[in-house]
């Protein structure tokens, strides 16, 4: 049975139940960074899953990134599925903006997250949504 | 019509083609590093690809992440499509091997690149085309 993995529970918010996946909100207010988890249990590599639940995996990724895009000042999308740490496959969809915290390298290991605010927090997860709606 | 953005060329081998990209060793032999380059001129972002675009190039992501893991001592596929400095649409798949140079942080921006001695590259290239071409 899937179990989200307690670590990114710990650092992250629920925004929304995907088809095959949640959708997380890092509690990073550096980024705009979001984490898609396909509720399967034990899958590691995203190759494992079987093609059609990763095709529709990537699907998601795909309508995260695109909607993440079009929110204010997001000049460009990253997007990785790393899992050294975490096995537990995750994938990262973060927008960002040049000249923020990390630009242009990676965020991964860079500096120390900077919590949101718990209004900042549901305002963020509002917009995220509300883009995840639009059609596109 | 695509070309191959000029940084991306100097700092790989090609490998092969494969239908929607190309396919690139990075001429770094601390990690088993591709790089995957849909043929599509102006691409930046994934998902700025029409839909069937999009997913051929991610079933090749798929397939050479499949083949990278079944190559001796790697322990983790890495995945990214980051971009921040080079705009040009490309995919890393990187296999990482527990206590490698960057072990378990991700690859990119950290210490120097170790070139490829000439018979060294040619070996793993043939390696990564003969591991393609296994039936999965």
């Amino acid at each position: 049975m899937f179990e989200l993995h307690p670590r990114l529970m710990a650092d992250t918010f629920e925004i929304c139940e995907l088809g095959q996946s949640k959708l997380l909100l890092m509690n990073d207010a550096r980024y705009l960074w979001c984490v898609i988890v396909p509720k399967i249990a034990g899958a590691v590599e995203w190759h494992d899953l079987d093609e059609a639940t990763a095709t529709t995996v990537f699907n998601e990724t795909m309508a995260v990134s695109r909607a993440i895009k079009t929110l204010e000042g997001i000049d460009k999308i990253n997007i990785g599925a790393i899992g050294n740490v975490v096995s537990q496959l995750h994938i990262h969809v973060i927008g960002r903006k040049i000249g923020d915290a990390a630009w242009p390298t990676p965020v991964w290991g860079n500096g120390i997250a900077e919590a949101y605010s718990d209004t900042d927090a549901k305002n963020i997860i509002e917009k995220i949504k509300t883009a995840l709606q639009k059609p596109l």
